[in-house]
């Protein structure tokens, strides 16, 4: 590590991904850039912001109102004229890109769920590791979770290169959809049967919830199996990206075994 | 996660470990606090500097000479006087302590020993990980780690306050020490025969490297199994503490097993 002196003491990471200002943004949008978010200054209604906002409602993207304080702390170039917006780092796939890589590699689905991972260095870690345990795609929702901002590549560690992340608007919805493509759905949560005594060798996907709050009941509603890693600590739960990587190793673990 | 929306855009933390100037930094060595690290003025002569690195010698602390600009960058006060410490967010254990917690468990030792982290929320999450899957204790070494800093305190979510952490000042003796209590050493690396095919349910000590370098070679030769862990990916390694958590849990599935 040889930036191991530096980070020793500082952890300010620099945000590459924010565009500011009505032409920056109105530019990515008409490159065909994906706009994770959009922040807009509370209660502004100049023709920048309107037209911003015109091109925030064709693509689909989340626009966050905010203060000028808040504004002013993200902002690098301090004219932001009241418009923000986080671009991806990294282009999405499509969940049918993550389908594709399994039937090109000739093996049973197995797909990532993120629902709801909001710490950058959790679904960093866990791109890497469903390039490492043979699983072909992660699906993230498009609200309350981080993209693929840069902190997400790097701790990706270049799996970001080799397998796909498809954003999606609603989980459940394509939980279902993914179900009629054969898929069973297993989550991770307490309330389950311990992991080794579920049959998770099929086409497959792992649902792992939000860092506080694990899977949410919607999601979980569709689930067809919940999975208990065993925990004889004294705290609650795992990391996020540990949990997924001790479930995932499980299921490779099965599909080795026969 | 309340903290979200603000975590969205600024991951800047504020190290309040860090103590400034003469007196304050002689208080902590005196009142028994652990001092992880002295940075002291390059070239600096003294006669507070010079108290402070007897002090510093007396309880064998690690001493690192650097530039103004970075001490200037370090400080929060502006009055470091060319000396910064960086205390401990938490009292070390000993490693008898963890062999007392395995024996009043009446189980066999299970100990995770990091060789070279230096992420804190890698070490944070791997004492997390130490607490669920039942391990006994996390040893650290003094030099090129990250020791109990508040960001690993707060990445450990409250498993500080049950699993021990001792530092030692050679990783290498503290396994030949060990080995006299009957522990086996495992190792992860790319080099060794399947986890799977190993028998990991006795005493046993489990070595995971640095993010960068791996196990050192040294450290590696007094290991007596190298275990790999499956990677059916295109890239090199998973996140350091992922692969302790599907080791570890594939430690303590042969354990349950068995």
């Amino acid at each position: 590590m040889k930036d191991f002196k530096d980070r020793d003491f500082k952890n300010k990471e620099i945000d590459e991904n924010l565009i500011e200002g009505k032409n920056a943004i109105i530019e990515a949008f008409r490159s065909g850039k994906t706009v994770d978010k959009l922040y807009v200054l509370k209660d502004a209604n100049t023709p920048a912001v309107q037209s911003v906002l015109r091109e925030a409602k064709k693509n689909d993207t989340i626009v966050t109102f905010t203060d000028k304080v808040r504004l002013d702390h993200m902002s690098a170039t301090g004219k932001h004229q009241g418009l923000i917006a986080r671009v991806s780092a990294y282009e999405y796939s499509e969940v049918e890109d993550i389908l594709e890589n399994a039937r090109k590699k000739d093996e049973p689905p197995f797909v990532i769920i993120c629902d709801g991972i909001v710490d950058p260095h959790n679904l960093g870690s866990i791109i890497r590791t469903t390039n490492l345990v043979g699983a072909h795609g992660v699906i993230v929702p498009k609200r309350n979770a981080v993209g693929l901002t840069s902190v997400v590549v790097k701790a990706s560690a270049g799996a970001i290169n080799y397998t796909p992340v498809a954003k999606v608007t609603n989980i459940s919805r394509t939980i279902e959809e993914l179900k009629k493509e054969g898929l069973w759905f297993v989550c991770a949560d307490m309330s389950g049967a311990p992991m080794y005594d579920l049959d998770l060798k099929g086409p497959i996907g792992l649902v792992i919830g939000n860092e506080g709050e694990g899977v949410s009941r919607l999601v979980r509603e569709k689930c067809d199996f919940t999975a208990k890693i065993p925990m004889k600590g004294d705290i609650d739960s795992l990391n996020a990206s540990v949990a997924m990587g001790v479930l995932s190793y499980e299921i490779l673990r099965q599909r080795l075994n026969g």
